[in-house]
């Protein structure tokens, strides 16, 4: 069984939202278990006019606070302490549950998940990443997406060993390749962090790409593209915002006047064909990495459908070993970096050695 | 009359593009005078078969050199010293020119302009800023998209004041408002720098909106969004990989069968007219900010459509003063900043007014 803690009471709308998501899933996936986290009584509500509820794999998990979109993270953290979004968290902690979802205040859920289940051996910050479709017919891991400003190359690093092991779980990637968000043509390529980031990740044993554009997002030249939180965060949000702008000047024009009506309605199944391609509800679902648990944010304004998608994410992590993956690519890199502070320990400088005293020995 | 000096030599295709476009740009305003710069032999050609040139407001001016899209900044300014780009910002700064107009290598341009033409009193280092059409049926202008990396406070407040100017003098925005890119609801709100600056900018007579979201560029939300090198050139392809993506997936899906092909073919003038409205080839033309000079960088690929909205955009720069503006923005801040800081010297601390004496006389 895989079993999915939901916070029923995040996002814009709540349990009109979370709960017919929910039982769909539970009907879709015999195979998942789910802990529907709220206020009990608004709960049964919302089940109550559900047919076929799957009772057997369903349990209500009383919670008697909600953390709201306007919440601080101070206020979600230290005064709602009995919330649906703690308490999600708190299933995974105590292995009640395999994988936890929410979509409420981002801010709220990444600080709550990381204070419940703590940082995964070697990851020194969490990053969000999500899927972005492009133009091969696949789609991009990319991170972080703005858990994290101000990040240093060891940061980086780590945010490439995280999104490789997404890319490896969700997308079925063998061997994820990993580019760098830099800066292109333009006069300084890159700045100092990114250029140190660079050199590490070519020394790993990631597949490493090198550097890449913004625009390689949607060529889908690399399986996984890392950058620090600000820019990934400015790039999203961009491209969410030409997306809207595109999709509401495609309805306007359409619906000018009776002529272009009539030819919206003669080329509809080739745009409902379009819609469904670039349909972002399919893409739903972020993943809060670097946690001890499978750990997922669906976006605040999901419908049911979108939500429903967050929820595959969060079983298909679960499923192909999210966590595994990410620990062993960890252990991996740290294993090599012990051995190369080794030989270098060994072979340059004996002093270096001394600060270092089991990894030179290893290499001796 | 308004005198451009344009690289005929830069770009993916050079004269073939260059020249119609500069032609036709010089029949429909009879107030610009061109200097076309390049190889005189390979202009003379490009122009014979050419009708209704206006000769007596064209002038060849010969260069031996040509930069080229692969060239290294080092090679394009060291090596290169009889090059078009080069010979076209000189005529800039002999006076011989108003403007120059290059879609050659943005860095070898942005290098070559700044070292022939210097920056103003008060900037520190020039920037580039284009418009982005946004769902008001207007445009935001975004900068920086890639001039400089790792910036402070003080940077991006040089950049508002570039970018206010240049709203003004382009889009004839009064009193354009000024937002800030930042990262939105997630954990931490922005780094350092981007606090400072929104401080700073608060206090500066500019009209500060505040932070801004990446979607607020296409919402319109305010009229001139600032955003250091790294971010805006991240932001700047990504969007520019999302709007290729799009067009190109619209294209396959009515393109699938002979059914799909009617429907389109049936849509047309609404996909026509959709086209026209995002075509971004109406907003080619970046400004390189900051320089003593009007100094505009077409997109490399464009066409001869494309590159005469940059000759447009180098002219509507000069007969709407956009220097003298930048000038003025840049004394009020400075006088401002002195003023605030002769007034802290005198109230707060006479120690601190020793290093500004002037500042301190003014307002004692």
């Amino acid at each position: 069984m895989i079993r999915i803690a939901i916070d029923c009471m995040g996002g814009d709308v709540g349990l009109p939202v979370t709960i017919p998501a929910s039982i769909e899933f539970a009907r879709r996936f015999p195979d998942a278990r789910l802990l529907l986290v709220g206020l009990p009584d608004a709960i049964e509500k919302a089940l109550e006019g559900m047919r076929d509820v799957p009772r057997d794999r369903i349990e209500i998990v009383p919670a008697s606070e909600v953390v709201t979109m306007d919440d601080s993270v101070e206020v979600a953290l230290r005064r709602k302490k009995d919330s649906s979004m703690r308490l999600a968290a708190q299933a995974v902690k105590d292995g009640r549950a395999d994988a936890c979802v929410s979509a409420g205040n981002t801010g709220a859920w990444m600080a709550i998940s990381r204070y419940v289940l703590k940082t995964l051996d070697g990851i020194d910050r969490p990053a969000i990443a999500t899927s972005i479709p492009n133009q091969k017919g696949g789609s991009t891991t990319v991170l972080d997406l703005g858990a994290n400003v101000d990040c240093t190359a060891e940061h980086l690093l780590q945010f490439a060993i995280m999104g490789a092991a997404l890319a490896q779980a969700l997308d079925h990637c063998e061997r994820p390749s990993v580019g760098l968000l830099n800066i292109g043509e333009e006069v300084i390529k890159g700045n100092e962090v990114v250029k140190e980031a660079a050199e590490r990740l070519r020394a790993s044993p990631l597949n490493f790409y090198g550097n890449v554009e913004g625009n390689d997002i949607f060529k889908g030249t690399v399986d996984v593209v890392v950058c620090d939180g600000f820019v990934g965060n400015a790039v999203l949000k961009s491209i969410e915002g030409l997306a809207r702008m595109l999709s509401s000047i495609i309805r306007e024009e359409f619906k000018r006047n009776p002529i272009t009506l009539l030819a919206g309605a003669i080329a509809s199944p080739v745009l409902n064909r379009l819609r469904k391609r670039v349909d972002n509800r399919r893409y739903n679902g972020a993943a809060l990495l670097g946690l001890r648990g499978v750990v997922i944010k669906s976006h605040g304004s999901a419908d049911a459908y979108a939500f429903g998608f967050a929820l595959r994410r969060a079983r298909e992590a679960v499923v192909s070993k999210l966590l595994e993956r990410t620990n062993q690519s960890m252990a991996q890199i740290t294993q090599q970096g012990a051995q190369l502070a080794g030989r270098q320990g060994a072979q340059i400088n004996n002093d270096a050695a001394v600060s270092m005293p089991h990894a030179a020995g290893d290499s001796a």
